[in-house]
């Protein structure tokens, strides 16, 4: 009888089942700027999908090619369940790490189909599968059919909890995740690929925010999702007060290597390329206000998107994107730095203690000791 | 019983099969510069491995997921079958598709393990089977096991010929092209990913060729391996003679798309990464000189590495690589726009006429009919 | 008595002034592609001025600051004497030499006012006198004037024929050229930026071409503007032929340093910068096609704009840009590599024999012993 | 009698005269972490020089090319007044600004001569004037003579109490500050280049500090010098604290236009290019730490350079850089991150209030104020 695989629990949690008392980085009374949408969330940007699937299955002993595994894939799809291309951008704030699809957004600028996040061994698998979902649902039926596209993947490691050589995640959980994408609330935490991911020495994963914005006379919203596996417990910033210093103990086993950060940006404020490429820059400084100063073995790679609708002339065979002004990409920008921010202090607050291979355990930031640090330094939002 | 696949059953060709009688595009007189290596491939720059996996089954009417199969993956391996790291650059001259790792390449500058080119929808798969190689053999064994890397893998897209959306290629496909990786002869035309190409609007697929090079008191070799997959019939030139302009019939069924080309630049000469990146950007140069104007629907990647080893002092961490000087890059570039520019005639003297999906054919070109062209324009080389 | 001096001679050469018996390179019979404008100059793009300043003062010994001076300025005016910003992209293909303004290019694509070449010593005084020619123009009159810009100047270096570090060109020399622009007929070979280059061991300089294209329902001109200072005569290649090794005599007396080649590259077709920037990079194929490899001392830098004007909505704050549909661009890419090549010839053809500092001399072409050498190949246009 | 100069002469500051009463960041108690070296400047790492030019002349009514005067020059001198390269990186976080040079950086990694820094409009002149420095200092007397190089000068906009379009710096006062450069302590707030500069709302200009670091058994030295010259109040924080939130007043009369930062780092460490392209992006961390959100009309472009001097190999023609191992990275990017927040308040700490052109005051940020900040947040160093 196998050790690691007594008593394994399968979770494949849907995105809409989040718990109504589980509270977020404002619940808790840290002091962020700006305003959100309803959820809170990227999918507040009109007709953004998220969709997950997690498997968190077995207990124990470290056996190559079962488990433990605590991994998953998570998926946003940035004009739904369509073919509609959007404009995209990206930086690479620090490569060690990998999104497929980039050469097109960096030659052409238009992303096309869903955009998966799973762990780093598993990039391929999902890759080739979002492919194969798109020719499924849009193939044209001819030998010129490129509806498998150039599917664009992100990923984060996570081998200190999970069996990631063991590569378990198939083509079938990348169609579950793409079926159960769905608007609205998100799940943070221990979800999708953010399963089994680690942050500033406590259990990260996936996070989301969002902000409201006001350009010209309308009104866009900008939204965040990130896969958090980075960052040094020492550096630990949470709104500008120095948590990680505060609370030392609590930490993993291994703490040896850093990991990385993916983080998609989403609008509906009309954005072409280059500037999806600025705003893409700017998850950076979202990043930097948690405290991490980018270490070499993160791979912090940052997409953008717009949900613009082209308008296509048949006539002059031309296309036209709009463009906010330069100066209103400021709201953009300052949006997108808050919702980034925000996001992955969600991820920690949200992301619960686990334990994966080996026994190997990380553990869940403590929300009072938390809030206690954030009093001694008179930064505790009280309303909260 | 089913049309398509009368029991037809096509090789794996093993990199070594050349038959010897095979003309290449020196042979038939072509004018080219510069002075290859004994095998004209990228096999000369000492260490460097060439493999492949050919996958030519079925014949006759199109079925999804059935065939006809005209597709396969290719490998090169810059320092065989071991896991030294090597110096790596990159350049995208025209980003509609494919090679995974750039973000690596882009930020540190190194490449590790295998790199393969295959089919646009099987990017995936071979990704994720290079890092289950390399995690085979190379495995720390550990929780701390990066064995598996950040592959790099490039496509061109055979969908005229072959069942892309099929997705016939298999990790056991990936495997068996490495493990029958070697030195010497390369095989070119309708071999690995090469199988199912067309360029120019006659068959394409692989093609190598290398040059000899002295810097300082040493001698060095250049070595290209393309996946030509790329340009239309008008725009064909070579040494110079306008050849599609002169042979305009032979076309293909169907002529629409055009395609892409991967090419992967190596070299024993001590190259660090940034002059790595402008050894990639010369392939265009090679490019250009057949023809062709460089499409929108291209994917134009190239990829250069240096076999070179870095020293390491444990004292003061320091990793030490040589680069040649700045004038003396001269010679690695004239070599890197020669081998490029002969690799792409290379493979297009070697592949035949082939039949694909739906009875889609596409020509070889005609030797004969070559030769008669270059000596209209007072050009062909006699001696051969 | 100064023996630098005696005998000097000034020629500010007005860019209308071309003797209408001056062949260019159609006119030799060099087989060229594709249709030209009216004045086959980057002028045949509606609204596009170009301006000269040209100093050729002095003969014999080089004494330092005071001469012989064989060099100058050239502007290019993409949206003639006003203000109007311009969607704009560049490429560095290799990046020994300078262009002022790539930030800029680089984040928002776009350029506002004229764009500079001269010799490499002398681009900051243009690029200052650019910024004070467009704030004598354009200033608000308020504290916050960003009329000056941030001017974009390259350059090209002409050492062995002027004196480059005496610092011939000043202010009023920029703003001679820059009130001297005008459409039409441009004047080629030693004019401008262009006075003192060297090509392919020929007398180089200015030269430009361009095409005439069709998207959709409209027609468009795509010009190219070049400084030529690159090359080594053995490479020499026009139209295919290898003219560098049938012309081996007529070298220069010291042929130690490759230069460089800055490219302007105008259309009235309706591009974005992310669309320029592919477009600057067509540049290279055209470069390529008159047999350079790209040699590390050149500094190769693209720079690529569209006339298109942008629509503003004050209610949203929008800007709409329309952009040519993907597979439209082709057309574009096309007219590029060719009007680039053309170009050069074009230099090359116009460029007289030049003597400059310490009698250095550099030949132009000798235009009878080409024809006889594209007959040789069977490739003189003999129509012409 | 003009009333803009009445007799008003204010000093060309040398770069040693800091007053030893003048207190810095650490010295009003903002706790910051890690360990500075002697002069928590640039000039910390050795070899490494520092040169101002001040020109601060003039008051009142605003004329155009008579003043006031409020701007100035500053020189890095990286491998002191040598004409040794050094390897070089860069980042361009926003590019609404610029540095010439760039296109040298980005493909051969080296950096030759000062790099300047001065306002938007005398870019050009100090460009060319580092480059005659350099001619004059070491010119090989030859026709090819390349000593002027391809000088890096960077900028931001002092219009708002500067005569900007005035161009009041001119060659002469480059080569001032230039003879002027000097080791030891460096001069900060309004001096040089950052003369009149303006920074979340307040006083800003130049500013320094270092990091002493360990790698293997060496001990080395990290040190950034910035021109701050952005942010809005609101933004401000500082150690985390929310200054800007709690110091409202004080504003300027106008605070419609946003600036930009130029950032120089410099290490003994041995790093080659695509490391210190790394390290450049880092600045942006150390930015975003600060406060801002990055706005785009900022011109945030950063350089780094390692002094480490470059063995060649006659024989072979190679050039050898060290570099330390890709996880001893991380030492160097977190003293980059800390030296740059750092020096962005030693330039808010060390700006005294100025008037400049009609009158428009720009207030210093008052000491007193932030400590009292400080301590309600329960982040004052009391030890100081």
């Amino acid at each position: 009888m196998k050790s690691w695989c007594a008593l394994f629990l399968l979770l494949s949690t849907a995105v809409h089942a989040q718990p109504a008392s589980k509270p977020r980085a404002r619940d808790l009374g840290i002091p962020l700027n700006g305003k959100p949408g309803p959820f809170n969330a990227i999918t507040d940007v009109p007709g953004v999908l998220v969709g997950y699937k997690t498997r968190i299955e077995g207990r124990g002993k470290w056996v190559l090619g079962k488990g433990p595994i605590r991994t998953g894939v998570t998926v946003v799809l940035p004009t739904g369940k369509t073919d509609r291309t959007y404009p995209a951008g990206y930086f690479i704030f620090n490569g060690d790490g990998e999104m497929t699809g980039i050469p097109y957004l960096h030659d052409y600028g238009t992303g096309f189909g869903p955009v998966g996040i799973t762990n780093t061994n598993s990039v391929g698998v999902v890759r080739d599968a979002i492919g194969a979902w798109c020719h499924q649902r849009f193939s044209t039926k001819t030998a010129l059919d490129f509806s498998f596209g150039l599917p664009l993947v992100g990923e984060t490691w996570d081998g200190l909890l999970n069996d990631i050589n063991g590569l378990h995640i198939q083509k079938e959980h990348v169609f579950q995740a793409l079926e159960s994408a769905a608007s609205g609330t998100v799940l943070e935490g221990n979800v999708g690929g953010g399963t089994g991911m680690v942050c500033y020495g406590f259990k990260g994963g996936t996070g989301t925010a969002s902000r409201q914005i006001r350009i010209g006379n309308q009104d866009y919203t900008v939204g965040v999702l990130v896969q958090a596996n980075f960052g040094r417990r020492d550096d630990l910033m949470m709104a500008g007060v120095p948590v990680g210093k505060e609370v030392t103990d609590l930490m993993p086993v291994i703490n040896e290597k850093d990991g990385s950060i993916i983080a998609i940006v989403g609008t509906d404020a009309p954005l072409v390329s280059s500037q999806l490429n600025l705003v893409a820059k700017r998850v950076t400084m979202g990043l930097a206000r948690t405290g991490t100063y980018g270490t070499n073995s993160s791979g912090d790679i940052f997409m953008a998107f717009s949900t613009q609708k082209a308008a296509f002339d048949a006539d002059t065979k031309t296309t036209t994107y709009r463009s906010v002004d330069k100066s209103s990409l400021d709201a953009v920008f300052k949006a997108t730095v808050e919702a980034t921010e925000e996001a992955i202090l969600n991820a920690l607050v949200a992301a619960e203690t686990m334990e994966g291979i080996d026994h190997h355990k990380v553990y869940g930031l403590p929300h009072d000791r938390l809030k206690a640090v954030l009093k001694k330094y008179n930064r505790l939002n009280e309303g909260k």
